[in-house]
């Protein structure tokens, strides 16, 4: 159960051709009754936002919608005004084929960028995935896997919670995303749904927080694409009193969306292209926590920090030049890093530590890098995987 | 001819034990009667400076040098108080081998980072390279050769320049660098020297603006190191009145210096390690030179661009996304990119181009890739390569 979790939403995936493999490629998460519910969404902050960025913003204006059409094989980025009016296109369809509003239904798209739409496709497919939109376990599947790329696993989540007055709520989730992987956020499309009752605002605020300590703190190759989106729909079929900003249930709910964004973000580094390791990269005692984001981040994305992990090589001095690069503040002779907890610097020296112990360490495919920058109490963690050859491969060539 | 290009000047390089394999590990350039001249540096601006950086910037306040040791095969970073001890002792070291004070005398170390300096081989080595030390091309040669690391090819470059009331002077530098390689600066070493007659203050002006146009606008992988130094030694051996800030002559000698640098600079990316493309990202049409270098940059230091460099895909997606996420500001349904002239994106869409005339610029060597952003005047230049597996088989392992 996923996307499907929380009652009163059903969902679908097809193979409409957009993907020359004829894989899944089309997927769509509705509401059972086609009517919109509350609705809010995180978009990438990248200037060149993609078609379907830019007509799913609009129609979340009212913070409502009934239904998202996600289709993957083509990013529909860098298609200008034909892209947007595609973009419409497919929400219409949507609509039509639940009974909706066009402006109701939201939109999104994954795949090669500056390529028009396959609109031929789009226009059977839709209304196929309209027709096979179920409830269960089985039509969450179809559509996580529809929306894959160079993704190898689907990615679904679910987590639950206690709302106001000791009603319960359920929180499900589908993500796609194995490369242009940055904070501010991920190359990545995710939907969440639940039952929670929750105004527009107020889901906004809860989802916004969650994606900061989720798909923000992940980073493997630093780009930030042009249709990174997260949605959540919310169609307060829990019952019981609604859930308001920092009132009863509300961190309830940002814990239960942070859950399956946090474990969507893990999917997403442990799937990444190419990757042979999974690592966090803690850091601690930073000056705040905006610090120990920059460090954390820095570290993360860097191409030699990454190289190191690839071939088991606890080289620390490549982690503490990005610490000092990344804009942190801290004193570099107090600084002690570890890896899976083996302290190899002290001080901002190298110490003494127990070499076959360390090699053991290293060779495991989960490393955690500890940095503690003992200045004050900012803390932050990012995922993050190594850089391989494989991934090079992978991304040379479009085609 | 490069370092001992400008008359005044001595350099050699011998091998001392720093580096396991024999080759040459330690050079000097010091004034031809030790006595010091004016001088300037630039240095990183990472948080975590290396001991030889903290102990050169002490011994630049006043604005004089009478040499530069430089030491390969270690960087002497992440070494603490002991790194400073020893940086300090490696500048007492060569002031006693040319009669210099130790506060004239710079130092720079490049290599590992966190290992503890061989003090022995240094105390054996520098007395060496000082007795080493001469005037023209083999000297600088072997300078130029016993700083290298990763580096397949010395880099050494010339210029001169036209002085106040006809006088003319030359500048010679050399300098290593081939991977850590970002602006602000590259991971990177370069000694310069200059007949020129100046004070401290307008070379110190002179070489930040010459630094700002040149290394800073190379880009390899991102990583900004705890050793980068650049360092220029002027004589006032070229005679008549000095050079003063935006007076005669100050244009001249900051092209001069940007020459060499920008020389090198070239040199680096192209003896970059992997590399099998060098590239030019050439932004032009932003709203400011600081919106174009902000676009370059991103692009340059993009995984993903460097990975569709080596596969000669000429994927403009990744670089219009890319100028997306810089903070660049722009239209994006009006950009147009070119590779090597080729115009493939027109209007922030797809155009028709030459398919076999792309293919064959995409499998040169060379790839200038242009992004004209249509607002307003801003340019800016930033060199890079690609990414290729030999990158990562290099960096994996340090040992």
């Amino acid at each position: 159960m996923s996307v499907t979790a929380a009652p009163g939403f059903v969902a679908g995936g097809v193979a409409c051709g957009i993907k020359a493999s004829g894989a899944p490629d089309l997927a769509m998460v509705a509401t059972a009754d086609g009517r919109p519910v509350t609705a809010a969404g995180v978009f990438t902050t990248n200037l060149v936002a993609a078609g379907p960025v830019q007509v799913s913003r609009q129609h979340l204006v009212d913070g409502r919608a009934a239904a998202v059409v996600l289709s993957s094989g083509n990013a529909n980025a860098a298609t200008g005004a034909a892209g947007r009016r595609d973009a419409r296109r497919m929400c219409e369809l949507a609509a039509k084929g639940i009974g909706a509003d066009t402006a109701d239904v939201l939109v999104c798209s994954t795949g090669l960028i500056g390529i028009p739409m396959p609109m031929a496709a789009l226009e059977q497919g839709i209304p196929s995935v309209c027709a096979a939109l179920a409830g269960g376990e089985a039509a969450g599947t179809a559509a996580a896997a529809a929306i894959m790329t160079t993704d190898t696993r689907r990615k679904e989540a679910t987590a639950t919670g206690t709302g106001p007055a000791g009603t319960t709520f359920t929180v499900g989730g589908m993500a796609k995303g194995a490369a242009m992987l940055s904070p501010a956020m991920a190359t990545m499309l995710a939907v969440l749904t639940t039952d929670a009752v929750v105004d527009a605002s107020t889901l906004q605020q809860a989802l916004a927080t969650a994606v900061a300590g989720s798909f923000d703190m992940l980073i493997v190759d630093g780009s930030r694409s042009t249709n990174d989106t997260v949605l959540v729909l919310a169609n307060g079929q829990a019952g019981g009193p609604a859930i308001m900003r920092q009132g009863a249930g509300y961190q309830e709910l940002v814990v239960a969306l942070a859950a399956v964004c946090g474990s969507l973000a893990e999917a997403m580094a442990r799937d990444a292209e190419g990757a042979t390791k999974f690592a966090r990269i803690v850091v601690r005692g930073a000056r705040s926590h905006h610090d120990a984001r920059l460090a954390a981040r820095q570290v993360a994305g860097s191409q030699l920090v990454q190289c190191s992990l690839h071939g088991e090589d606890p080289y620390w001095g490549r982690v503490i030049s990005e610490c000092g690069a990344s804009g942190a503040f801290f004193d570099p002779e107090q600084v002690d890093i570890a890896y899976n907890g083996i302290t190899v610097c002290r001080d901002g020296v190298a110490c003494d530590h127990d070499a076959v112990a360390l090699r053991s360490a290293m060779s495991e495919h989960d490393i955690e890098v500890t940095i503690d920058l003992r200045t004050a109490h900012g803390e932050a963690t990012v995922l993050t995987t190594d850089l391989s050859p494989a991934y090079i491969d992978e991304n040379m060539r479009t085609s």
